[in-house]
């Protein structure tokens, strides 16, 4: 209990939280009937699951590839999260052969790596820069983790704890052992899972000692070259410049403050950094975390979410350079954000972290799946010519599980307590069932978000209780208001970091209502971004909306949008499953008063038409197009 | 005689005009007193020159390289040329050395190649695609004949002759002969030059085979790469997408309508197009060469004469795809550009050609020289966020000799003649000798262009003559007036093609008075270029514009231009060499109201501030900083 109160929130297990809402509800039903046995599917399909028999042998094709235990132990996370909310004996069973496959190939000494086993077993452990072996067992650990907590069983926990056992025995600060940590974080995070679940504070001191050597000189893996050579991407390393920037190796830890590199390296790094500091309460980690927060979201973000600026090293280049149409904005690099900010909440219970992550989840992570859950896109770029379409499948497929453990695990984002507070981050309908203090209470939520901004909270409790009920103000609500029981409460007085704090003793079915008016909104971008120059976006509540080819006319580069004109919106429940769109007046440049000219010194007036807007993440689900979020302002 | 009239106008050469401006004849100083001997040293010191001694033995640095040759050729012609209008003793015994040193490497059989000879001789012709061996023919051509008409020496024009007869040994449409030609065009217009200076039939031939085998199926790349394996840049073209585009043997050149692949390729073979099509009467290649410049010039052109997106392949992407900041532009593109269209003007006296001459020799091409004449823009983008500077030499280092050649022989692109018709294109001080029906007459041209459009032309002759003078009346020359001898001639009755066309009897000192009037215009961009959304650039006369740090606010893409903001032009002459800067009020977005943050739904009011801009071709010639040719206009 004492943890709990020094270290502020702990987030309200999935399991513990139901979702029946018309929004998330149908993806997290569409993700556990199509999502996840699609993508056991091209798991099995592309080998990726059976080279777990380690029977490859030099020749045989395909090769296993230094990735693809990643894939398959995401997979298994995703899968363990939804059978815990939904059970399903043919996914359990598949689960147990799939964890029999994995276990099976446990070397004696613990060692778990499929490439490392067959491909190049004299190489292990010589390229932690490139050759993601610590970050596969990380996902491992995620794996034996989330199984252990969703079904009870040991099996796949033990294999990762006594793969993680023998890590420790090759990483850490004794003169024996090596001093390096993995090129792609992700251990680190794992570790603390472990720690958790397990109560081992070796792995939490494995842990922090992967993050404190991070970025010491002599820096290892230029020492690790000199060793063993180069490694695996070497070739494609030569093209990216500043290389420790890439993996975060460039500084220790506590003195990173502006994110580089590779953007879900540094996500998962991040996150890693906020799990240690409230473990362990070491502060400097979490003002390295505030500083890489401010520096990530004010400066590297895109509207959606998004980060990751560059396709080239897959990550940020330098400040506000936050192109459109070559914008990577990778799926992942935006669930490793709603991943950090989650931590973050914990760690200070501010309005600014729930609201990035509500930002990206409602706009840069969705739009990474089709609405039929079976098409992914890699990157999200915030303007195409129509050249941009999702997919089913990716040599390297980091992002399709990541979606899917997201989705399966979506409900532990939304409350957080301790023992004195119940902070609700998130509103979607449905419920939660909070202990505190020995009591059980039922929390509802009753709203149409993201299309309206009214809540209504109820609470059932046997006995009154007291406690503070910490209500999230979203940034975009300006004019939000409060009612208990319908009174007026006033929120002014009762704000704590965009979070109203009611503190009183409830009664059973006392309600809260929230109500936060939803206008249509004009966004603009500070004006350091080069890219978005007299242009602007369209929000709605959470929702950044964009304008596609499927509704407007092409190209749509072509486009602007008159100052003054008034939008309106509409729930259409024909339209991409049931949406809120955008309506109003643009203009349209034509090019037939050109004759051809390239360049003129008139420049003819446009022509005015109706648009139509909708959320961002819902486009490409029609026929194929262009997209625009920032749209030229006249 | 017959020819010149079948044909149309045949230029009137550099040696017969004389160039006495405020504004070309100091760069041509420069260029003769700094350019061409900085730029022989750089050949030198790079071991450029010393490679022609054949001395290289496998192990030594730095290995000549398989474009080296081109360079040292383009470095002669540019002094010859020099030399045919400034006698000097000292360059003409340095260029009568190189001329000996390079004759000496030619192989008893004719053969002349550096890297060929001594690097890999055993690969003689066995990698048109990639190693540029007849391209650094084509140089080796040009610079014999460019020395024979400046000296009337016969050494290197016979040392070229012999090659030139050698490779008609190897190349042509008999059985015995390779049906190559090479990966970069240039020996097919080299070799049009050779056969106008020498009369030998053979020359025109061989370079007709070269571009009548271009783009037959099967490729001849992709045969020769069956053959003889990889080619020298095998790995770089992996990653270029379609190769046969880039270097423009996707199609036979009769059938090509979109200019594709590597910009400098493309205009060099344009040109021979063209020269192949004055020389044979061939139509079929005029319009192809019609067809291309309507899409180069009308798709795909920088409203500086820039050519060529993308540095990925130094080339041209998809029509209107005309990004600012990334934009290639080579150097060598532009000036490709003004041979090509100096090449149609000649077979068409029709203003678009000379107004896109125009346009890329004032922006685009001069741009590439730095005022000192001692360093060089490769790529000139039409936006900098500061870090584009001009360099010394390169290892590719074909622009700053390109430059070198251009400027020494500029007199060359102002007249044309025949018997009946002289052609002014441009307009520049200075003067020409003209020899009509055997009579000599001299054309003066008073003016003080491009910083205002009055234009005194004076003929000076012994009897009088009767001939028509067209006299070209710039694109952007809206309101143009012409007198002679002080009385209106109406141009709009003898209009051709926007020359206006004087046919009259001559007498001596008649005058002709130009006066085009030079507003400050803004010019803007079809709409099918998205990056020019709502921007506005600013041009006068010949000249675009451009924000330069050194004189603005930076960052410079926090500045916009109000729509009804006049303009104000206004001659300096303290100011990089004198110009005319273009100053008025403008706006610029301050970030100190955005209190850090990213988004925000409101758009802080700018503060407006006066504006300088300077002409494009003269930017980075003080402290480095940003500039900007595309202003949004609010
Ligand atoms: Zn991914
Ligand atoms: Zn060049």
């Amino acid at each position: 209990m004492n943890k709990l109160v020094r270290n502020g929130l702990e987030p309200v297990p999935f399991t513990k939280v139901t979702i029946e809402d018309h929004f998330w509800a149908p993806r997290i039903r569409i993700n556990r009937e199509h999502t996840i046995p699609f993508q056991y599917q091209k798991c099995k399909e592309t080998g990726r699951i059976d080279a777990f028999k380690l029977n490859w042998k030099p020749g045989m094709e395909p090769v296993p590839h230094i990735f693809w235990d990643s894939d398959v132990a995401k997979w298994i996370e995703a899968a363990s999260y939804s059978l815990a909310t939904h059970p399903d004996h043919d996914l359990e069973r598949l689960l147990d052969e799939v964890i029999d496959l994995v276990a099976s190939a446990q070397q004696p000494d613990g060692y778990l790596n499929i490439y490392f086993t067959v491909v190049e077993p004299e190489k292990r452990w010589t390229d932690l820069r490139d050759a993601h072996e610590l970050y596969c067992a990380g996902h491992l650990i995620e794996a034996g983790v989330a199984h252990y907590a969703a079904t009870g069983k040991r099996k796949l926990l033990d294999v990762v704890c006594r793969y993680a056992d023998y890590i420790d025995t090759v990483f850490g600060p004794e003169e024996n052992k090596k001093k390096g940590y993995c090129g792609h974080p992700e251990i680190e995070l794992a570790l603390v899972k472990l720690y958790r679940v397990t109560g081992e504070e070796r792995y939490l001191k494995l842990s922090k000692f992967f993050v404190d050597e991070r970025g010491k000189e002599p820096n290892y893996f230029e020492e690790e070259k000199k060793k063993y050579g180069p490694g695996y991407f070497e070739e494609l390393f030569k093209t990216f410049g500043n290389l420790k920037e890439y993996n975060q190796s460039h500084k220790p830890v506590r003195e990173q403050d502006k994110a580089v590199g590779h953007a879900v390296r540094a996500m998962y790094l991040y996150c890693a950094m906020a799990d240690l500091a409230k473990e362990t309460g070491d502060e400097s980690l979490k003002i390295a975390c505030e500083r890489l927060w401010e520096n990530v979201h004010k400066k590297n973000m895109y509207i959606t979410g998004g980060i990751g600026s560059t396709a080239k090293h897959e990550g940020f280049t330098f400040d506000y350079d936050l192109p459109n149409e070559t914008a990577y904005a990778e799926t992942c690099a935006a669930i490793g954000l709603v991943f950090w900010n989650h931590r973050m909440l914990q760690l200070d219970c501010s309005g600014k972290y729930a609201d990035a992550l509500e930002r990206a989840l409602y706009n840069g992570v969705i739009s990474g799946i089709s609405l039929d859950g079976t098409k992914f896109f890699y990157e999200n770029p915030l303007a195409s010519l129509g050249n941009v379409h999702r997919k089913e499948w990716f040599d390297v497929s980091c992002c399709p599980p990541n979606l899917a453990r997201l989705l399966a695990s979506l409900g532990q984002y939304i409350y957080s307590q301790n023992e004195k507070e119940v902070a609700v981050h998130l509103y979607i309908q449905g419920s939660v069932n909070l202990d505190i203090q020995g009591k059980s209470i039922l929390l509802k939520q009753k709203t149409n978000y993201p299309w309206d901004g009214n809540i209504l909270i109820d609470l059932e409790m046997e006995q009154p209780s007291t406690f503070a009920l910490k209500l999230r103000i979203p940034g975009w609500a300006r004019q939000a208001t409060v009612k208990i029981n319908g009174e007026v409460f006033d929120i002014k007085q009762h704000l704590e970091k965009n979070y109203v704090k009611i503190e009183r003793k409830w009664n059973n079915h006392d309600q809260v209502e929230l109500v936060f008016p939803m206008p249509i909104e004009r966004v603009y971008t500070n004006p350091n971004v080069r890219y978005n120059r007299n242009c602007v976006a369209i929000q709605r509540g959470p929702l950044v909306y964009c304008l596609e080819g499927a509704d407007n006319p092409e190209p749509l580069y072509r486009i602007s949008l008159p100052k003054n004109e008034v939008l309106h919106s509409h729930f259409d429940e024909q339209l991409l499953g049931g949406v809120v769109k955008i309506t109003g007046k643009a203009v349209f440049y034509n090019d037939f008063d050109w004759d051809g000219e390239l360049y003129r010194t008139s420049l003819p007036a446009p022509q005015q038409f109706e648009f139509t807007a909708i959320p961002y993440y819902a486009w490409d689900n029609r026929k194929p197009g262009q997209m625009l979020v920032w749209i030229p302002e006249i």
